[in-house]
């Protein structure tokens, strides 16, 4: 494993992939539940999370990236949550770690590289200092260094801010740093343009920088084109990082998906087909973008689509495409002739899918709250939501919507 | 294990749930090639298929229906397939069941069912008689008998006369046999009607009647009807049966969603969502069908989503809903309050999800070839297609499009 | 005038093409009122009236039809409605048919045919009798006599009992009867199949028979379709008429597009583009009608298309083609290359025209209300309609749609 | 007429509503040709244009603007026209003049005002120099002064630099100057931003300042926001001028309608409903817009919904509201109860139409050549195009749709 190429050799060199999303495939799957996204799963179904690492590394994916999405000390404690008592915050992100690097180490080419990764706290939202914040952050860098990751990312952070704290916190370790914010084209919750948050990033000491999460690919493309623009005036040149969603999302604002009604449960229609893939791989890589991954609604078929669609670049197929042959090469072996003739690139990349939603509308009108930290309605909690909250709750929906409408 | 309730017992007595697909949950994993839709998985990636039927268990699935779809042996060696002669027909089969009972054991209240399955066969699509069908049916009748599975199902076809042959194999074992065609309301393929259809079903000896694949719930829905429109009728009693697609296809005609332009990788935004396999479970239970499941794109949450639905018929929860809380519960945890005030029934009942697809109708227009068995274009092939082949396949599809839209 | 051809003659020798909605497009220019759809516009704007006649003289109709829809004197007096007293019904009628008279005679070829129509009455709706029901039309037919009418439509009859009323009433005449039913390929709303209302209006004596208003042309189509079937089978071999709506109704059930929650006042994205009415006019014509025109929604571009693509049938295109050159060739003197780059058929036959609405879906769920003649609810009222009696008409509404849903 | 009010008068005291578009709805009616929008009609037709002013004049417009649309000179003798010759510039301007006048003298409160309009030539899009093209400019505001119009309009111009040039010709009048370009948010062809070209146009002397055309009403109210701030900022008070299409055009970039493939016969579905105006009219007033009207797609229902949302403000319902009543009221009179249930603000204010469409998609790809001024293709010939030019324009769409896709 000593000779295995780093993070940043390889980006050098080259087309990083990474992976796709797991908390809305394990949700699907019954293993994590939407609202806390309990990452206690890599401790309660070791197996279900290693069967999603190997799909993804089967499937092209260059990193295993340890499932530690909100596994925070506070996260773990909030409303109503048991699991940092129950299996604390080292517990879980150790846990995290070993599932990756087993799975990893399956990989061929001398095995994936393993990632650690931390997100936006509930401190932070609510209102804590730097200190406090950072302190969150620490007890998680400690266990991705005992666990020997590979690198570490600071991910789906909605405020530049808070991630400068996290980089700052990543670079007191000798590991490669990747920062990736989950804002689109209009930038951070605070007014902070993406390009601004993007110089931020790097002048931390980000050496990978971009955007992951609430926004579809070709939105989050806008954004890192606007981010890459003002690196280069200001004469920064980290790598560049994409890993969006696989929801289409042409209708959302500021705050992303979240902000759709359609969030967490009634996303189906949105997500993305391989083809759609094809499309964002390409494009991200003209851009110049050598860290392509995927985040929420992202699974093995979508990887698989990116390596795919730059075989050439990588110099081979991953190993599922054997089950797939590019541009669905298998349908030669289908029984119906009409489904035969849609064996190919011609056929599927100019494929406009139709919904088979007739009363459906393409768009929605995303609730815009307009909620960020500082309000008063974002401080988090470490008690459960009670009944009468969530009634409340559902009549400010209301109000909101009357003159969402206005 | 002895004292399992079987099948029958089962339905007398209140609802069975069935389990989701293999093929295309399996395809978009990297274990399964579409086109051939290579059932040897079972043999390659046997913990792969046994993650997804735990998924099913754990989702409330009753049945764990062994992984052998299109694994009769002439299918195994059909335009180039070498898995009849790699695997053996009864290597598969064999194996398919062994990954089935092992999961079933795990499951609480006794322990799930296993179920073995037959399909359509090239042999009857290109032509061949009574007593070749039989023999392909025979050999997997055999492996499941000594796999000891607990029923048999005859399932996907698109003819009467077909199954009524697999129908009159399985009667041969003392096994309980249930039975379903892929046809919609339009009946099935030779123009017999859907009605009549369930009538020879039912006369040929199948215990349980209905359909399977092709059309999503709602057109499924409306051919059980007619089907116990006819089975009222004619004074025959089966028990019923749903499996149908989780992908809505308002737009498909006869053949179902094969001649979707989108089949089979662009049928992404057709993906139903849990809130509609609440209505279908709901209807289907009203409309006194006992045996509901699903078929492609029916994932774990849309099972789970029957489970919960039914939850006071069947006293109970299935282990996954832990994960869920029926309606969406665990958003109460959320930090965002927005989303929290969509924790509940009310919320997602109501539900119509934009498609966030813009460039997309909402309807296709179907291949509709109209190639049936007995049609020279139908007939089967054990050598691999050819360029050529594909070459001339496309300029007819342009052909008939020209004439479709004419 | 002597020597101009009747409307047999013409439909024995070739087709006929009638005129377009009057309701919807004065409505829109301000000249009658949505609801009661104020026939008094002939003596209150008769330039208004004439302007339009003139523009479907222009764009191919070969008939003149007399605005006379809802001008029984029974329509004239209901829910607050002063017209009949005011203006009478002979007074309208006869005003009704100037009008359209002055303009037929300014027609090429010898001059347009003028009819007279009559509808369906409140006074049938409310459970009145053959004699008081024959009584209304009696009064209209008397006028349409005096006037001259080359000849008669008994048109937008929901029941075929009281269509046949009417037309015995008209046979009392000699003149041709033309008989439209606004109904779909469900039949009439007291459950008398398309079929056999067709076969019933012709032993009553109509000479035409066919379907006016309340679907689209491609729904329309298929009424008719199964109307010839039913005459074909009873040996009867009235000619054929077809005037349905110029809004897509696919959503539309047994009432048609009354039920659908747009009408009449968001009906606007529905509009067919005049390419629609190119294959509505080839269809038609090739399964054998020979009369063919429009209702509600139809326009002078719509009518022109008709006469354009049956252009060769008819050895004539339309006056106003002059300002069209068929399939748009006065594109080629754009100012802008790529808009020239659309001059032709090739283009816009194939055209599937975007919505310009992502916040639409394509389809609506209908009121349905079950109301029919024998609903107590369908009883008429001369006085006007309370507005205690609109708030207690949306509760009922409110409670429909939660019916609805459920 | 002497004590009549001026524009400018009007708009420092209240609200001023234009009319609708003349081209597209006389083209529907037959009496004028897409591509040339031959305003030779005020000569051939004249009853059919008194008509639609008529119709507006009803509606509530306080402006008849004459039908001047593309009557400058090398307009009338582009690309094979003869009107230039048969016509003559100066005949067809004073023409509209006379008709626009006719009818506005049939208005109340002293009749409505008449306006002249100029808009963007050939010549300038040709290369032509200033003097080239004020001469065209000239001819026409000479005929308007002879006509003795209330104002002058200088519409539809997508360069400022043509503006200006319009603008100049007007001021050696002494009539008040109203200005609107046909641009949208991302500003002219030549790169000048929407405040840039506000700002230039009231430099240039225009009394009024605003938008028309080319995109619906919604975008164009975001470019005349963004011409208000740039005012603002600039210290200019011009009065603002809107004049939207009636058609949704989400989907239009820079240039607008004209680049949407469905652009000029297949727009039917993006037609706005009345109550979308209600929107428009209470934005536009709020935004402090006060000459409020329309242009291409606007009928006199749209008009009518302008007057009527803006009731209280003009202290006053117009003529044709009396077939209306606000809000449909009307309805009470339909003999459906649930057709009644739906008179009132509350059912039509949050109607989001079904488009009945569910095989179109709700956005199509804007064609985007690229060609502005200076280029080659967008030089203008008097010469009838040819149908060699036409295939060649067609090679050339295909390649650049391709490109569009890539």
């Amino acid at each position: 494993m000593a000779q295995k190429k780093g993070l940043l050799q390889r980006l050098d060199e080259g087309v990083v992939i990474g992976d796709g999303g797991f908390v809305f495939a394990l949700e699907k799957r019954g293993y994590v539940k939407a609202g806390p996204w309990t990452p206690e799963a890599v401790i309660e179904y070791p197996e279900a999370v290693k069967s999603l690492h190997r799909e993804f590394l089967r499937a092209g994916s260059d990193v295993m990236q340890a499932f530690t999405f909100y596994a925070s000390d506070d996260k773990l404690a909030n409303r109503g949550n048991m699991s940092s008592q129950k299996y604390t915050c080292a517990g879980i992100n150790q846990a995290a770690c070993r599932l990756a690097r087993a799975v990893a180490d399956e990989g061929s080419n001398g095995g994936a590289l393993v990632a650690g990764g931390l997100s936006e706290t509930p401190s932070y939202l609510s209102g804590a200092g730097k200190e406090a914040v950072q302190a969150e952050f620490k007890t998680q860098v400690d266990a991705f260094i005992e666990s020997k990751v590979d690198f570490l990312i600071a991910e789906y952070f909605e405020y530049v801010e808070e991630i400068e704290w996290a980089i700052e916190v990543c670079k007191r370790s000798s590991l490669p740093v990747v920062s990736t914010m989950c804002i689109g084209p209009e930038g951070d919750l605070h007014e902070v343009s993406a390009g601004d948050c993007a110089v931020r990033m790097a002048k931390a000491g980000a050496d990978v920088v971009g955007v992951n999460c609430h926004f579809d690919p070709f939105m989050s493309l806008k954004t890192v084109r606007l981010m890459k623009e003002a690196l280069d005036a200001a004469g920064l040149k980290p790598h560049l990082i994409i890993q969006p969603l696989a929801f289409h999302t042409p209708d959302a604002k500021k705050q992303g998906f979240i902000d759709l009604p359609e969030f967490p449960f009634a996303l189906e229609p949105r997500v993305c087909t391989r083809w759609d893939m094809h499309k964002y791989a390409r494009a991200a890589y003209e851009l110049g973008v050598r860290y392509i991954g995927g985040c929420c609604g992202f699974e093995a078929h979508h990887i698989r689509a990116i390596a795919e669609e730059l075989k050439e670049e990588r110099g081979r197929l991953p190993e599922a495409s054997e089950k797939h042959i590019p541009w669905g090469g298998g349908l030669t072996m289908h029984t119906k002739p009409w489904v035969r003739a849609r064996a190919g690139r011609d056929y599927w990349e100019s494929m406009v899918p139709a919904t088979g939603r007739p009363y459906s509308p393409s768009m929605s009108v995303p609730d815009q709250w307009g909620v960020v930290r500082g309000s008063e309605e974002l401080k988090q909690n470490s008690s459960a939501t009670s009944e009468q909250e969530i009634a409340q709750l559902k009549i400010t929906a209301q109000q909101k919507c009357s003159h969402k409408r206005a």
